[in-house]
């Protein structure tokens, strides 16, 4: 099967799994795991931040990382189609007793600066959650893996200034994002005062996510982690993939990206299939289907009996992720399949 | 002064003071206040419902409804712009462990069945927050005092049902929506599980709201009560005002609501004064500011040297509202200070 | 009937009914009510702080205050039989995110030092919940309303300053305990960094609670009780009747005292009952029911067919609670109930 | 160095390295982990329950088990000096909106039944928490390893029926248990509703605990899991040590307790040391250190210079805790260290 339902159901590497044979490990609970200790301290000098801290997955990195930037009972400013608002089950409120406060998400996955402004309550009003932190996503998932422009979160860096906000940067894919921008990670996160990565998903680690930021910021996180009972014992097994991921499996995002174009390419001109953004910018293909009678579970089912599967976030719309096991080749058979489940018709 | 600022700043009549000096009371706590017990069963009676508790606020009452409602982790589906979603500190996921959940207010006051629709989440799935309820605001504050059509409550109830969600009213002004609609607040609150509306505001009672639903619901609401520290001792003696606001105060409403329409009726035609709302439901006036040069803040603050105090809501709209320490002298009065502040101009 | 069973079945005076009557009010929304304006400055005078804010109960008291004390996830160390932890519903963990540790309760009200200390949980491991507050209560209510000596509190306050805690009281009867002491009020509170009492109880305001302390502080317990919904429009009317109770009922507390150590000697040598406390330092008489084969719930049953109305907040205890509405000859007639019932013996 | 400070230093064996290197793996996160399905079917049968569901830490298991069994506000009644009482940051009502009511642990490690039933507060009463579940602890870390009753677990099991409560196990340890009292993991199961062991520990897996209980129970497991970021993506790596840790680890515990006796036999008479409990059931050696002048910290550190590392849990006593990577001859090697410590003497 040709899997590119998303970039998380990518396998270890063989050096991943090699590393994890290998690795040298201790009670992280005592901080005495050495290669949990060398992960972070890698990871702290990639993003340009003076910490970092291992977490089990993207939404338990947002979630300690809100916590630690918001005392209880603030906002946490965020785009409505974000993936810390529609896939990680609220926990910022149900858990944090926090308040997360939506804005419409732009076509390009951009906040509007207008629309960011009018978000941010009065702190002295009584009736208001004050604001806490506005929290960005790059590159935007669900816009298509789209890479915000540099100038623009700088301006939001001006506007969370202005008004004493943290600013947060859900960069789950960050590493796709710096490649696509021919820019390092730490000139991603600069403008962040916290950035939440994955080492799984297009990075191939089996698991686990970093959150980056000042030290005292991560101190609090791991506080939070514990908390959550996300404190690992002896984690370097599993950090140990995480180096190598971070070692070897970042330059090649740029294959993924060049074959999601090639993919795009291949199926735009296809009769029913309509790609929905202008650029591709990552590693992400969405086509809405425009085939009366052919519902998108139907075409979803359809490819799978050719071999090839995709998935949806969102009505109409189907999604191809690109990511290591995805070759020239699968991306061509993956093009022949979507063409002949719509020259067979619906059933 | 004429104070149009909001109908919060009404006093209790007469008739409530003379009822608060003669209440017979006793310890709520152990359920021995006779005059409690008396408002909250001629509550449930009034909307139709099986119980009715007293409670401090509408923030109250709304924060231990939907608590009532929902176990830890669902989410509250409610408008963009209702005074739940903003006046309210984020009460519901700051202290209650569940999601706010907003969806864009229409012009008038209605979520449109599309956009409730696609802010159900699917429950099976682990990464959403499942939904627990869904609220609406009649009449709508924000949005001119607007009272929603009997047929898209019932559509609401409907979709509720479909999904097996809860439907609150965040009633704050139901009697205005009832005597608007010449219905009964009976009438009002049956496509309802349970409606909170206030003694205060238009009926004049010093503070208090109720929450009103099905007797188990109304135990969880007391409960909450007493878990936020709202239990009142000898609440008796305020419960005799609310008897009395409900007895005197809610047939006059229709007085605020030809006085709103005769505000707007004189005002409509000044130059650099928009009235924003196409029809006037009940006893809210908003108007938009159209003079280039003069900020809302300055207009009030000129209208205020006249005598007259009106506020603000959102950016550029001056909002006025009508209760029952306002006559139609002072509607004249106010339209004039307007008129003068208008021509007077920017200082 | 004789009602003994609290004082929180005091009713309001003739003259709190009057000034209710006469109360000017305003909006306290909009920080417009004068009333509560003056009772607010009043009672920060009496207790010696800079600030004070007018609650709904002493329940929403020690939760507005526990929350302005601590952020999230610290820990409240509290008595065991303390009124907080035992009939406060747990809101402080409930809707907190606050952990409750309660040490031992000694048999006169006080925590030991040591076992203070050894609650106090290193706040550098990340395994433990860091402690943020100490609670003290006193007069002690399910201690018999004894008295904590001015010594031991400051030893308190030593050992929450070595920590860096801070160090509220729960002081719902603190004017018994001022009276009883000879001390003034803001002597009972100067080693405290904040106190709750009641306006209610003794002093028979009809509900309400304050809260004292530094400025800042009672900021955001004015947050916290908008947040809570404990935000009262006109709250005036009830602030009235809370400036009365302040001016008009605190001295004659001794009486109280004074009857409570009477119905003591008159029922102290009566078969089958022995008195809990070895001294009566306030307005309460706890005493054990020694009479086999009848139960706590029998004996109070019988009092109450003889007038007289008494609780009990433990296995095997008989509570009675004296106030302004017991005179010299109820105290008479209910330890006479009391021998009546025990010579009728079981049924 | 030989390591007696916890069993949770471990390192993984070769074996699980290997299982690691070839784990089949897939996207979790939809449910395609073949090696992490076939964990929790592995555990469930063992543990004779409905499900199971892999958890990050023995923490994340406790507190998404109790998130599973009660709603918002209830109490977790649980021992004063159990590990989750102490070690788990107060998660519980952090974050779980629950109230953790302690109760005092016996030096057996059991919670009496007197003060467990005292412990039950009123349902119907608004002013107390509700109880939801009794947490037990078994084999009790801080009482020295102790094994309880199967007697007394089935009395609390009564008590627990008879209020309508569930009964979780903190079983961390749950094998050492079993192996100790010569009965089956599910043996030991059997009383409670759900159980959560460690596969890190004495079983020397990387990280890692199961929860296990009725199947819908583990439903709601799974979404917390999910909600406090616990959910893993290739959990097969990790999960596929967990396998091997069960299949090899267990029978072998039984070493680990004679080495414990051992210990302990060679060190009770030394002079200046008090082994703290009658009998040593499992892994575990508490000694109270009765040598004036010096502290514990002193002896910990001297003890380490001769290469041999213990922990405390309480002050003035030492713990030791035997493991797989401990052998005979480390034993001996310990007992004189120790010797060699104390005749040494304070410096």
């Amino acid at each position: 099967m040709i899997d590119l339902l998303s970039d998380t159901v990518t396998l270890p590497t063989q050096e991943m799994r090699q590393a994890m044979f290998n690795a040298e490990v201790g009670d992280a609970g005592y901080g005495e795991d050495p290669t949990l200790n060398r992960l972070e301290a890698l990871t702290a000098e990639m993003l340009g931040k003076e910490g970092a801290a291992f977490v089990s997955s993207g939404c338990q990195g947002n979630l300690t990382a809100l916590l630690a930037h918001c005392p209880r009972g603030h906002e946490v400013i965020v785009g409505d189609r974000s993936d810390l608002y529609d896939f990680e089950a609220g926990s910022i409120s149900v858990v944090g007793s926090l308040v997360l406060h939506p804005v419409p998400t732009e076509p390009d996955g951009r906040l509007s600066l207008d629309n960011l402004r009018s978000a941010i309550r009065d702190k002295s009003d009584y009736q208001c959650a004050p604001p806490g932190v506005i929290v960005l996503e790059n590159p935007h998932c669900q816009r298509g893996g789209r890479v915000l422009p540099a100038s623009y979160i700088k301006e939001v860096r001006e506007l969370a200034d202005e008004h004493g906000l943290a600013l947060h940067l859900d960069g789950a894919r960050i590493f796709n994002a710096a490649i696509a921008s021919n820019r390092t990670p730490a000139e991603m996160a600069k403008d962040f005062d916290s950035v939440m990565f994955s080492l799984s998903k297009g990075l191939a680690a089996p698991f686990g996510s970093m959150v980056c930021g000042p030290g005292p910021f991560i101190d609090r996180v791991r506080r939070y982690r514990k908390l959550l009972g996300g404190g690992l014992r002896q984690a370097g097994l599993i950090a140990s993939a995480g180096i190598v991921a971070l070692q070897t499996m970042v330059d090649r995002l740029i294959e993924d990206h060049r074959r999601a174009q090639l993919l795009a390419e291949k199926i735009r001109d296809i009769s029913g299939i309509r790609v929905e953004h202008p650029v591709i910018d990552t590693n992400m293909v969405f086509f809405r289907l425009e085939r009366d009678g052919m519902s998108v579970a139907d075409f979803l089912a359809a490819l799978l009996q050719r071999g090839v599967r995709m998935g949806t976030l969102r009505e109409g719309v189907v999604r191809a992720v690109l990511h290591y096991l995805v070759s020239d080749d699968d991306v061509d058979e993956s093009a022949n399949a979507i063409r002949s489940v719509l020259q067979a018709g619906p059933r």
